[in-house]
């Protein structure tokens, strides 16, 4: 099924690029870049958008429907629009070991400095994410579903953005001590930043183009926000503790940026802290420096505290979906396509 | 009329700030800050709009229709949201002489260091852009008119923000040098990056809103293209030759940020740029050497030559509208309504 969502996004791409020239040979490079980058995803939303989008209409049809599998390449683009405006401002040139957008563009600048290249990258990804942005809203709005539909999605997807975004500007602030870390903060930072697009989104425009009912969808997005919320967790942990010859993400990155995840912000509440305090955040923090905060994060308890706050998570979903399933909200077929997408996130390795 | 705009501003703002509470109140600041900001503006594009729409509608209705309101004021919410952008690129910490909102928010920012609260301030400017452009196209998705005119209206703010930010990025490959600057490049990027969103969108929804003819719509469209040139064209000379104590930009900003004008693009094919190339563009720019550049750009004849195109760009306005009206595609009263907006134009001092 997410064969048609690349497919679709192949095609808008192509689109794009074509109709990119008339305004300059620059402006359509910038959009051929862009589209090897946002091509290269795992397409996860979109995906489970169509996996219980199929469990719960009712007549199970073999193939998506044509208004499924267009709101869910959307859903593509407005992560890829969010990753973009991310990485402005984390100031990140790489994803997956490889350059992003911004560090091959600034790579590849004929710009006279390093700071004048890495202006004109960061520049070009604010324009390519606020077209991106618009984009997604777009495909929303253009929807075709019933104007009834269509007004709850557009609905949606507004307050879909307004909460990833205040949860980036939270994040933003606690990467700057404006706001102060501590567990609470972090976890609701990190359900608005990630779980409210990544999780909650695709599974009530599922709901929505099912027809399911409001109390179905609001209870999907109870569901996504403890699922998305334990799929950040797992992101965590991976970074720290994870086998980094397994998994994308660079060994550490988190402990080298000075991010506030929820390992961290546990542990800046014990006694373990001052030892860690001093290193964490270092730009230039060794292996052998990063691997003894490791130890510390794990002797104090935080890796353990993740942990189990994971299987709250999923036991939260477990028993959310069991209810609705025994009150006749969502089907048995549904019910276990969601299961499934968790128990995918448990054996996580990458 | 623009007091409803106004009205309408200050309702979805408050609206806003309310609804950011509950987010933290961080964020709740930065949606206050920003209202304070965004409805600091002259409501030039709304006026336009309503202006030309009352003129366009046959039966002369004393108020305008609340679509018209309510798109005239999302217009007005995508300008901020697009000068909000602008400025994060340009680093751009004042607008008229005053602190803006990026300016504002560093000066307060409890950062340790300058680059810091900098980081946080336009980081937070990216976000607010996003919710701001986000907002805007939601208005013209749920403008309360027949579905056929919310297609319509769909597809010009589609097309708006497109060739808004492809004009933005040639503007930004301007200064860097990674494209060559001539005349007839930054004419298009001019009327891509001013005259589309701010002429040719008020006016071409105006006509959406009046059940206008097509053949009227792209008219105005090409009569919007041809306004704002000159609009720009206006501002560029202001900043250079203007009387700055009448006006709101600092003096010679333009110089002293190495803008790639008209004028300057004029000056680079004369003798007269070798004189001036040492200087142009250094951010401590005395206000000496300005005005030794600025007589170097009168005496080679840039001034000359930027003020006959503003002159060719209102040629076509009354050449495009005369047609038009003889041709029955708009009436006299609109035609002259949007004379008396063109004539405006021509004595600003502001």
């Amino acid at each position: 099924m997410s064969t048609r969502v690349e497919q679709l996004l192949r095609k808008r791409f192509t689109f794009h690029c074509e109709n990119a020239e008339v305004y300059g040979s620059e402006f359509a490079a910038l959009w051929r870049s862009t589209a090897d980058h946002a091509l290269g995803g795992k397409l996860v939303r979109p995906r489970l958008l169509l996996d219980i989008h199929r469990a719960l209409v009712s007549d199970a049809a073999p193939e998506p429907s044509i208004a499924a599998v267009d709101v869910a390449t959307h859903i593509e683009l407005l992560h890829y629009a969010f990753l973009l405006h991310d990485d402005v401002i984390d100031g990140d040139l790489t994803r997956r070991k490889r350059p992003n957008l911004i560090g091959e563009l600034a790579a590849t600048a004929p710009g006279a400095t390093e700071e004048d290249s890495l202006h004109w990258a960061r520049s070009s990804a604010i324009l390519m994410g606020d077209l991106l942005l618009s984009a997604a809203i777009m495909g929303f709005a253009r929807a075709d579903v019933p104007q009834s539909v269509r007004v709850r999605l557009l609905d949606l997807v507004e307050q879909t953005i307004l909460e990833t975004v205040a949860g980036e500007h939270t994040d933003v602030a606690l990467s700057h001590g404006i706001i102060a870390s501590d567990v609470a903060t972090v976890l609701t930072m990190s359900v608005y930043k990630t779980a409210t697009y990544s999780f909650s989104l695709p599974l009530r425009a599922a709901a929505l183009l099912a027809g399911s009912s409001e109390s179905a969808e609001e209870t999907l997005n109870t569901v996504g926000r403890h699922l998305g919320l334990a799929y950040q967790l797992q992101d965590d942990l991976l970074c720290v503790f994870g086998d980094h010859r397994k998994h994308g993400k660079d060994a550490f990155s988190d402990l080298r940026e000075g991010k506030e995840t929820a390992i961290i912000a546990f542990a800046r509440s014990t006694s373990a802290w001052a030892q860690i305090a001093p290193r964490f955040g270092c730009p230039d923090l060794s292996l052998d420096d990063a691997a003894a905060i490791r130890d510390l994060l794990q002797e104090c308890g935080a890796e353990r505290f993740v942990v189990s706050l994971i299987g709250e998570q999923l036991d939260a979903v477990y028993t959310l979906l069991s209810e609705a399933e025994a009150a006749g909200e969502i089907s048995s077929d549904a019910a276990r396509s969601i299961l499934v997408s968790a128990s995918q996130l448990e054996g996580r390795q990458a």
